[in-house]
């Protein structure tokens, strides 16, 4: 492998592990173990795990942005691409269900850690929050869409933590009906108000 | 100290080393240190961290079934005892903002831990699932008073796990105000409807 692909392979496995059991809990020897590649190389990369947890957030950030201007790129409706968001729930329901959700999991334990990277882990957050205040302004709402966005956010983090500890599917499907209903109620208040 | 009081705090110093910064971070060291007692009196009570955790969520689901019961006891209005949940987010802001939901971030912990102790972590979710339940019940929902139980409980540990990222309290008190709003114009559907 190059050296650029056996980087981006540590991250990556890095990154599993991160979600899949904590931070905390995931040790040097963990990743190492994992990506099978001899110690000096490795080191070569990484010297620490706080060295592997900002390549991993950097990851994150470069993937949420595509994700983001993705979905902008497939609807010029504003309604559609908060659906989008919405939707994600529903393709990542089984990691969910397991794992629960990797931005509010991350950012939950890094706070407890007070570590240095927490900042950063939040920036997640902060990409969503100010996508979704975008969207909701270009709906019409533009006094009141960050509280909006917001409390979209803070809805798919509540399904995503309780889908993970009663290990429930079936539950993320319900709610995100729920967001979508709440969306379109929405919407439609929004299309009344721009006709009067 | 009696036997029964160095146990009750060495479970207390355990509790709130695990809420502020996370049960695996936590070692079996931190918490005899923060005890000060000497080895051999806390070998005598726990042997290991495990343990520990059991003892310490025992505490937690005793405290939780009488905080209920109290709420029950408070008022024989459901749409009261479940405004008493909701306002318990205002009482608990500064940890909210400090360190996330008590019982989220702990169940959250021990998922991604695959611990022993999962299932009886869950059962604090479950306590508030079947109470919340109970008084959609008796506000006169009987067919959706699960989902309406859920939703709620989803929707506060969405507001904690924000609240926590962004280090901020104004976010609780602004959807603690939408949740009561949520709950009025409820009930005064639920009333409408026992009136037609």
């Amino acid at each position: 492998m190059s050296t650029k692909t056996t980087r981006d392979h540590i991250v990556k496995c890095a990154d599993q592990l991160f979600y899949q059991q904590g931070y905390e809990h995931t040790s040097f020897a963990d990743i190492a173990n994992i990506v099978q590649i001899s110690r000096g190389n490795f080191y070569h990369h990484f010297k620490t795990k706080d060295e592997i947890l900002e390549a991993v957030i950097d990851v994150r950030l470069a993937k949420t942005r595509k994700m983001l201007t993705e979905w902008e790129n497939q609807s010029d409706q504003p309604a559609e691409r908060i659906r989008s968001f919405i939707q994600l729930m529903i393709t990542n329901k089984i990691a969910i269900k397991n794992y629960g959700c990797p931005v509010g999991t991350l950012c939950a334990e890094l706070a407890k850690l007070n570590h240095a990277s927490q900042a950063e882990a939040n920036k997640l957050f902060t990409l969503f929050r100010i996508w979704l205040r975008k969207q909701f302004t270009l709906l019409g709402c533009k006094e009141n869409a960050e509280a909006l966005a917001m409390h979209l956010l803070a809805r798919s983090q509540g399904v995503a933590t309780l889908a993970n500890a009663f290990h429930d599917e079936k539950f993320i499907k319900q709610e995100v009906t729920q967001m979508c209903d709440w969306l379109d109620s929405f919407t439609s208040h929004a299309t009344e108000n721009q006709t009067h």
